[in-house]
């Protein structure tokens, strides 16, 4: 099969690679209908992350499952499957409280199984998923290719922003601020309307993406960041700050405003995973701002979020603005990397 | 009247102060009962930080009101009252939401109220409280002195640990650990006990406050600290994390221990001011352990903590092991700056 591989920085390729089999009686295969590129797949194309050797990349995907091993019981073979970004048993002491993205028995994609058997990249044709049944959650065929590239959302980018709404405890009324316009703040914009927000105050210079997060439910964009955004913020909350923020990007200054510009008592949720971050710690306790999210326990919101979308929710397919065939995959690379798309669906 | 004053590090006097007299219609004079040294009074008594003149110092009373102004309503002449270490105006959108100690009005005592005239310490025969209506609680006179060390530990102490044990969510049946052995931490152990909390594992190296605190409710001691803690505690939960911490030291080592010994999803409650302390995001990040709390919005936790102790919660008097006479207020700060008391009470 062919499956996405990075060479080096900028040195993205799709290999030949071996089709996946059974090892484990609990594991699946599935056939990749639809993935896609992460910002976070970026970090490694631009050599911000260094990997010694090749690394089999992506984390993202929806298939059909082909195979499943003796002892899987909720998928089968044919059925429409999402897996979220890390792969995980459902049942541990970690899974039963919610937190799956902490399996005590999981792990991610492209690295080793805990029997030491490879795991696929998900940006390729077949996908071997270890655990089948604590992490793959089946729906019903898309119907379209809008409701396909919504199931793909759910992967990670969905619910990751979902993560930071939840995380940030959004409520119905609230005023809510994103911090981040990248897919994630743009899906972060869409959760916190879902999640019933009065207001939701967007933080982007790009006017493509301002547009974007105003069809996906934001009443306000500010086009500043840093010192100038948390005054544009105060200035849209009468000088309380918001209700809820959702921290997208993961930078020192990124965590900063977020923390500033958050009402004493509030939360900010926080999914930009941080580089070298240090919060204002000092800030957190003198207004009582909490700090909570991190990795999104995908398999835990699955249920929930694949009902809202077979319910009409359109907004997570939307944050897709390029489709390109798998063959195109270094050229998606180079879309998200040169911000000519804001997330790129691949098609095998 | 006599008040306390800090003439420089480890130089603590109780001085001929002005009596204080009515400057607003919205003050109360109290005639202090009882007073404290508090852990964070010990920061400048060490010359941790430093005062470039005499400092006014102390933040926690309970009295018996003398005087009000013209528009106070809530308290009067004879009342006995406790107040919060920070006064309130318990109206604005801050206090509105629970969060009285970011009151948008409010302040702190030894400094200058809004108007500009100075705001007495709590370490005093008399105090001036700005803002009465919204920063005084007034209770039954207590009945005898450990009814007095009582309601003396809501004004700051216990609302402090309380605050910790609320701000990381403490349920019943959860397993709670608890970072700092202080009269705050000791506090924190009480106030896990009474919201419910099956097991409560207490830090402590010494011998007096292991003792207290499983007087206090404690059903564990761990007698190190740092990663050896951590381990502790990770083998008391069987790998799992304690279902809540509560961090009531403030240093980076003891936020790092608390946030790793942390069960993945839940929350460290912190109100040990910080001292360039940096919290290990990537922790959090990688297993949803947030941080929340801070400065304790007493006013807004007194009503109901008045009524536990009405009802017979007898712990937040306990963390009080020595009484002193307010003249000997410069033997207490070296009573505790010493370890020979954990937390003095005062009276005037």
């Amino acid at each position: 099969m062919r499956g996405t591989v990075l060479h080096g920085p900028g040195d993205i390729r799709l290999d030949e690679r071996p089709d996946p089999v059974i090892h484990a009686p609990t594991d699946a295969i599935i056939e990749v209908l639809a993935t896609c590129v992460c910002g976070s797949d970026l970090w490694w194309f631009r050599g911000v992350h260094l990997a010694d050797k090749p690394r089999i990349i992506g984390h993202e995907a929806v298939g059909v499952v082909r195979e499943v091993g003796a002892e899987v019981r909720t998928v089968r073979p044919g059925d429409f499957v999402i897996t979220p970004f890390l792969w995980s048993d459902n049942t541990c002491a970690h899974c039963a409280a919610g937190v799956t993205s902490s399996c005590a028995n999981g792990g991610g994609f492209g690295a080793l199984d805990r029997d030491g058997h490879p795991v696929d990249g998900c940006q390729g044709e077949f996908i071997r998923i270890p655990l089948a049944d604590g992490t793959l959650v089946a729906a019903p065929h898309p119907e379209n290719d809008a409701m396909l590239a919504s199931m793909l959302g759910l992967s990670d980018v969905t619910s990751t922003g979902w993560h930071a709404a939840v995380s940030a405890g959004v409520r119905p009324g609230h005023t809510v601020a994103v911090v981040g316009d990248g897919a994630v703040g743009l899906s972060a914009v869409a959760s916190a309307v879902a999640l019933g927000a009065e207001r939701v105050i967007a933080m982007s210079k790009y006017p493509d993406r301002q547009a974007l997060a105003r069809e996906l439910g934001a009443t306000e964009v500010v086009d500043s960041r840093g010192d100038e955004a948390v005054a544009a913020v105060l200035d849209l909350t009468g000088g309380i700050g918001a209700d809820a923020v959702l921290e997208c990007v993961g930078t020192s200054e990124s965590l900063n405003s977020a923390l500033t510009m958050a009402r004493p008592g509030s939360t900010v949720g926080f999914v930009g995973i941080p580089h070298d971050a240090a919060p204002p710690v000092s800030r957190m306790f003198a207004d009582n701002v909490a700090l909570a999210g991190g990795m999104a326990p995908v398999r835990h919101y699955l249920p929930d979020l694949i009902q809202r979308v077979l319910d009409g929710w359109t907004a997570p397919g939307r944050v897709f603005d390029r489709v390109r065939p798998l063959a195109e995959v270094a050229e998606a690379y180079a879309d998200m990397d040169q911000r000519r798309a804001t997330k790129v669906l691949l098609r095998p």
